[in-house]
């Protein structure tokens, strides 16, 4: 089967897809983007992610490429040419190419990439027995990681560190010490029974999956408080788990050389899951 | 003429020159570059910038995909090919092609893109004799900017913001109210016959053109100093300069509102021009 992409309103060979070099998403990391998570075929929370897909194009002055509601058509016939069962959805926005200049470029199309990729279940399912360890480290980017946009360098860089700690994750940490979030997911701890996830501001993601888990969580009258946590936090927590698109929810075990609990995945870590995964609308 | 790209080990026809839509430098800004001056087909400044492009790979532990004498070879290339007298060489290094993951993929090869473009001459000329307006906005970049990454968005936004108010660069101001650098040049204040620039830091750029000219400084006895400056310095000055590989050095005639010295170039702007000038290196 031939993996199909969508590049400015084409379905392509996704081993010939291509960009122009002077693409301002290659050249300033002048874009944004959206993951969006598949399960059966069906798109998670299709809603949250387009929403703030505009929300993002909108912070830096970008003007969607089509309609707004052909987004879900592409979605769907990518879903169908790749046979994605379980896996996700790339999307990508980018003001488009031009001769390279600081200033917006005038009257240019913004380019728009789509990728379907397949996920095996197992793997999450593995992981998620298994928990994931934690590396912490300084959060080193840019005032408004609010937006989803492609500047994405300084969270490569921390994840690549945990990688070479032997870690699945690097939870940054701000100048006073807090956690913000994790390099590529939202970051949370239980403390006797009361589970802690950073308040929103410029210097977090407004997670989507953050939002359906809390959504969660207010039906089920389950205790949360979105509270800044750190190191001293982490040490006396008694679980915690990081959630993004495609992790879903994901128990942590340790941070650096801190076990969580008693560094095994805790005894909510399935209640956390299920509470999340009813939350969810599927489209 | 066709205009004539280096992509990836080819000579390419520009308007057809382009790379993968999973290059790690469209989804991630994981990439880094260097604008090389060109004057009378010479390369202004060779080593200084290739030697920041080898720092700019080692920080964020990329490797070169050629090897470091052949840079000079393709550049020059392209100089001929698109018979470029004044203008620039754009050269960008990127992690490669690969299936989207934050962490670094493993066994690809970087990927390396050189664009030559010509400047006319008269315009640079045109806008030293009139200066430039500045418009002065927070700095909102990531925290090792001293790295010449392509992660851009922030400088990007700026300068648009400094053209939606009719000037032509932004100075970004940090936390404390000092001015960092432009949004694509270093910032110079002369204050009683001494020129000020911010001293180096992983808050700033170690501008080429800025070495050069500290340089043509040294060897005039003229005075100059490394040291923060701020709003309250700007209005004190008597003149006001960026500089940057393809602004040179550039008088600055207004900060906001604010005028400097009489709102007209200054007396001395004619000489450190020609100070910068003197103390390049043309290869």
């Amino acid at each position: 089967m031939t993996r199909i992409s969508y590049v400015n309103g084409e379905y392509c060979d996704h081993s010939n897809s291509s960009i122009h070099i002077e693409d301002r998403g290659f050249q300033f990391a002048d874009g944004v983007y959206e993951v969006f998570g598949i399960t059966n075929s069906k798109i998670v929370d299709y809603q949250g992610h387009i929403n703030r897909l505009y929300n993002s194009l909108n912070e830096i002055q970008l003007k969607s490429p089509i309609h707004k509601s052909a987004y879900f058509f592409h979605i769907k016939n990518l879903i169908k040419k790749n046979q994605v069962k379980n896996g996700l959805i790339y999307l990508q926005i980018t003001r488009g190419v031009a001769e390279r200049d600081f200033k917006f470029p005038k009257n240019i199309k913004p380019s728009l990439v789509i990728i379907a990729k397949n996920l095996p279940v197992y793997e999450y399912e593995k992981n998620f027995k298994k928990g994931i360890k934690i590396k912490t480290t300084k959060d080193l980017r840019w005032k408004r990681v609010d937006i989803k946009t492609i500047n994405l360098l300084a969270p490569v860089l921390a994840k690549q560190y945990a990688a070479d700690n032997e870690c699945q994750e690097a939870w940054l940490i701000d100048e006073k010490g807090f956690i913000t979030e994790g390099s590529s997911s939202t970051a949370w701890i239980l403390k006797k029974n009361i589970l802690y996830t950073t308040p929103l501001s410029n210097s977090i993601l407004n997670g989507i999956t953050r939002q359906s888990l809390i959504k969660g969580l207010k039906s089920n009258n389950l205790k949360y408080i979105e509270k800044k946590f750190n190191m001293k936090d982490i040490i006396e927590a008694d679980e915690a788990y990081i959630t993004s698109a495609t992790q879903y929810v994901m128990p942590v075990i340790r941070v650096d050389k801190y076990k969580i609990g008693n560094g095994k995945i805790g005894k909510n870590a399935e209640i956390f899951k299920k509470v999340y995964m009813e939350a969810v609308k599927l489209s």
